[in-house]
């Protein structure tokens, strides 16, 4: 099978259901899967500086930046990748852009959302889920997530799709039909 | 009458009557009127390569791009211009950013939104329309729009402009003082 | 104490409650508090062109031009500054970003929000307060802000923060948390 595009972004809330979609779309259509935060913690690893994922937002926020900057350093390298990061992060220091503009340009961005219910739920049942969002700021944070991947998109000159994970096997097949099938 | 803009932008979803009060606009005003989507169609027409606008659709991606970019490049040179574009198209590999940027640069964009019954209303009696828009659909486009438009308007530094086409008549008049009428 | 941001740039809409919340956060922090548009009228009175707000929104569109840039140029000199602005102003020719991206290069942009209701009781009881807006329009203007903020800081690649002024001691509180305290 053609894989269509070169470089594809997924973003998403925590809790929205990414991460399985995105395994399985990498795998059915043979991307090459990264979970940013994975790569900064094997990166961190690597360097001795970090263990855990908490171990690596705790790092002074300079190391972090270069952590994070070699990590994209790293997937622009790579081609037919699928990249799985938030997009937006929530700090105790405000909303953080995780997406690097600068090195990494997408072909397009996939924006994930789901109902606040269904997210909020999904959290809930993650034991290692660290954020306390009520409906108001996860409302929020999907506002600026929607804003930013838009503003990324009308600066990098790249696609903007936004699928609504209500109903996964809905979501997945709709994924597949556009990360596999660039000309219709 | 003095024209106090050279290059303006008028974008809005299929159906918010956004055609019929750009060429009111231009006649009254002085503007020369263009339609991006009928020049692109010409354009594909003097090559042989569509005689339809869905034959455009059909191209090739990257000859529908090199048609867009000429478009842009015939308007560049026009002084006095008002330009008739989506803004943001809907598409089956996503949302595309059809304004371009890097060869546009208009002193105004001007936003023209209504009521989303007013736009399923007007797409129902439109015999040319194609596309299947659901309320959620059409909010989720609406927003993408307000969105990239405001993120080209502090890309390019110019102004932004919302009007709300509920009564025409009033829409009109509103338009008509703002882009007949730059210092007040 | 030490202060970590070097330039803050906090905005809201008029009747947000921005300006007592930023006078408090500079002094107590010990940032230099610069009003956008006070700064704007001290440089026009300087040349003899204004000695109102409203004599300075009255000169010509050039001039007012001139003098928000040289504003902006005076600020870019200033060390541990908080910049207190509107962001995006409304005017009868549309929106116009105020924040000066290409001179002033915040670290943090904070947004300051509120409730309709609230904005609307403050301005009824500033005697001058000149702007009229509807529920609608507010919402519209917050909307706007809230997009254009998210997109300088996509653009800058600095932060942002937004806090509801709902209260106003908690609200003073949460900024003096992120101000005062860049590493926690």
């Amino acid at each position: 099978m053609e894989l269509p595009w070169n470089t594809v972004v997924v973003t998403g809330v925590p809790g929205v259901g990414k991460t399985s979609l995105c395994r399985i779309v990498s795998d059915d259509l043979g991307y090459t899967y990264i979970n940013y935060g994975d790569l900064m913690l094997s990166i961190a690893e690597s360097r001795g500086l970090a263990s855990t994922d908490s171990e690596v937002f705790s790092l002074d926020i300079e190391i972090q930046h270069s952590i994070w900057r070699d990590a994209a350093l790293k997937i622009r390298d790579i081609s037919r990748v699928l990249v799985d990061l938030h997009g937006v992060d929530q700090s105790t220091i405000g909303y953080i852009i995780s997406l690097p503009v600068e090195i990494i340009k997408p072909d397009i961005i996939v924006l994930i959302e789901s109902s606040k219910d269904n997210i909020l739920g999904r959290r809930r049942n993650d034991t290692k889920e660290r954020i306390i969002d009520t409906v108001k700021s996860l409302k929020e944070h999907m506002d600026i997530l929607r804003i930013t991947m838009a503003t990324c998109s009308a600066i990098l000159g790249c696609n903007l799709i936004i699928f609504q994970n209500d109903d996964f096997e809905i979501c997945l097949e709709n994924m597949k039909n556009v990360l596999g099938n660039k000309l219709e």
